[in-house]
């Protein structure tokens, strides 16, 4: 068991070299059903598309060659067979000195090899009159040109939006192969927390973090299983950690890490499996208790108690681990630019991460202010901060009027 | 039935005039189940949060009163009492010149009204010295300082993330009031379309737009019911679409509004119900022949076959109804600056929409390119585009260089 206070940087190294443990593999879900997922396997299509030559717009498929020298004095003169519509093989046959009418998307009948636009053409009783000479293949979209049969069309790894599941149904597609889920247990442990819905014991307050966090892994992507409050007593931790580590394929723990004699659960999540708990605090602020184990394949996440820590180190450290599961390529953190409207202090020694609130000031400019994480309620300070501003360990402070980046919390994903 | 073609812009306007139709009403959902959801009522706390003067440090709780005066050389002597916890009712009354240990999160015993911190203190056998006075509440959060009981924490109109979700745990609740997800039918009409997983007629190309389109809908916070592919049949189309607006809140067709004669679509939705169609074709490219109606309280929007189109024209129109409906406050797109690689032209008096795909030129500036929706295919398009670029009716062209602002498409909610 690593007993050092690691440095956020060490801290984020290891997690990386000790949680990379790459996605959880595929399934396959109707393609209705497919927003959001990841696809799990390069898709390479099946068939031409178009599948057929056809018309790029509304006129008269030709022989091209028949109109060559045509001009709007010189109509080449043709003559008419009958319609080509969309959505059937044109039963007509184009011969030389022949056209069809063909409308936009329709297929090109046998012998035609180019269509005049309609507009470049006057048509009287069987004859057509075509003023302007097309070249082979004008006008016409030949087959394969949209993608070859045999193109990988989408690669593992996209993320399945309206545009993608388009372009699947487009092959034919109605189901996809994507990376599984990744399933994440989230309890909460301390004395002090009862479950939201039950009665409200002398001196206990409401759990927020087996809510919050469990949300915050829908949001980035996993399916959460809500354990609720674990008893505050070694035997029912023990039980709930092993029945979480069973059930799911990350675990989220929050509470019971700090210093105090009930706060045993880095100790029973070590017992539970090899290699164990890797990482026993970080010189960070807030969350400094973090501690972080891998207990088989599965990658566990002890975070602190106060609701805002909690949520802030799941960003920082589980997110991105959750998302690699899913087979995410990248943690895409959203940012924004603004000025420090009041001086923000770091702890020494510690990477300090500040709450912050975006506000507009009178000049309409972008500007944060610090959101209490200390003497201030949990709650206000949950329902304030829109994210936060990270100072590096040998910064004292950020100044008033200084421009800072600030990581946005919400709508991560 | 109106007939003339709208601009773009009195499009929006009578839009946003007949389909003001305001949310579909509330539902409630378990918390654990309410993230991306919209907060149907303004939620007031049914309780004080804290719910006890609690301690904000370790330390002691003491009657501030005792350590007046106490500094390093001269100590105030208490007498230790035991032991505060976390999660009980203390057992202890604090009276003058006593003393009771106590953690973080615990509550402040009886006859106490201060606490002194852990590292301002000396502990020998039962005698408590204090080094430093405190004043009355010092290291005390009190009742209710975080949320007052009848206090309102969060208001209608809220979409839940982690955030918001944690602060309804805060306050005991598993359970919330939310705006009703709107129900959107789609269906594809047209006779070159098939849809995705049969076997595929000579001459027909599969159906992409109910997909696509059904996956916007997701993307756009709405409940997509997928029709796929109406036969090319006036009897059958009038079937489908009452089926549609008789299960669905919001009717999205694409394929079947231009001039061809099969091109029926418009004219049975306005046979279908008062007031009937208000749009019917818009001054804007691509999309042109894009129709709206309203059949009594339900909106229908009838869009272009072209995928691309079909996309822009539902994300221009639907979606920001779509999200009314909802409860959504407003649209919120996202938009990113670029330059333009080369000149985009606009159609003649039409509000031009150009689809573009993003990229970084060799001096790491972003750059976009148009995606033709001419002639290239349409899965080409589909799959390149990221957004897309917005020309005034007055302006012909943008040049090579322009800096221009990108609408982007994906991940639009």
């Amino acid at each position: 068991m690593f007993r050092r206070l690691m440095t956020f940087e060490e801290a984020k190294q290891v997690i990386n070299e000790q949680l990379n443990l790459g996605v959880l593999g595929e399934e396959e879900t109707p393609l209705l059903e497919a927003y959001n997922r990841v696809l799990g396997e390069n898709v390479v299509s099946a068939l031409d598309i178009p599948p057929f030559n056809r018309s790029t717009v509304d006129g008269y498929a030709v022989k091209a060659e028949d109109t060559f020298g045509a001009e709007e004095n010189q109509p080449a003169k043709l003559a008419t067979l009958g319609m080509v519509s969309v959505g059937e093989q044109p039963k007509i046959r184009v011969g030389k000195g022949e056209t069809a009418e063909i409308v936009t998307g329709a297929p090109i009948p046998e012998g035609a090899d180019a269509v005049v636009m309609v507009e470049d053409t006057d048509k009287t009783g069987f004859e057509l009159r075509v003023f302007r000479a097309v070249t082979r293949d004008e006008n016409v979209m030949k087959r394969g040109a949209d993608i070859k049969k045999g193109e990988t069309v989408l690669k593992a790894g996209q993320v399945l939006g309206a545009s993608e599941i388009g372009v699947l149904a487009a092959l034919g597609l109605t189901k996809v192969q994507v990376f599984k889920v990744p399933v994440v247990a989230v309890l909460s442990t301390g004395a002090e927390v009862t479950e939201p819905g039950k009665e409200l014991p002398d001196g206990k307050i409401y759990d927020i973090n087996a809510y919050s966090l469990s949300t915050a892994v829908r949001e980035s992507g996993g399916k959460p299983v809500y354990l609720g409050v674990v008893p505050d007593d070694k035997a029912e931790l023990r039980k709930a950690l092993k029945h979480a580590l069973a059930s799911a394929d990350m675990v989220l723990t929050s509470g019971g890490v700090s210093v105090g004699p009930k706060d045993f659960t880095p100790q029973i999540v070590n017992s539970l499996g090899e290699p164990g708990v890797f990482i026993s605090g970080i010189a960070v602020k807030p969350g400094k208790p973090t501690t972080v184990a891998l207990i088989g394949k599965k990658p566990v996440f002890s975070l602190p108690g106060h609701p805002t820590s909690a949520l802030l180190q799941f960003h920082l450290l589980a997110r991105p681990i959750l998302q690699l599961m899913s087979g995410r390529s990248a943690t895409e953190v959203k940012t924004v630019k603004a000025l420090a409207v009041a001086r923000m202090f770091s702890a020494k020694g510690r990477r300090t991460f500040v709450m912050v609130k975006l506000k507009r000031d009178k000049s309409n400019r972008r500007v944060v202010e610090s959101v209490e994480t200390g003497a201030s309620g949990a709650i206000s300070t949950l329902a304030k901060a829109d994210g936060f501003v990270e100072i590096p360990e040998n910064h004292q402070f950020i100044d008033a009027g200084e421009e800072v980046v600030v990581t946005l919390l919400k709508g991560a994903l």
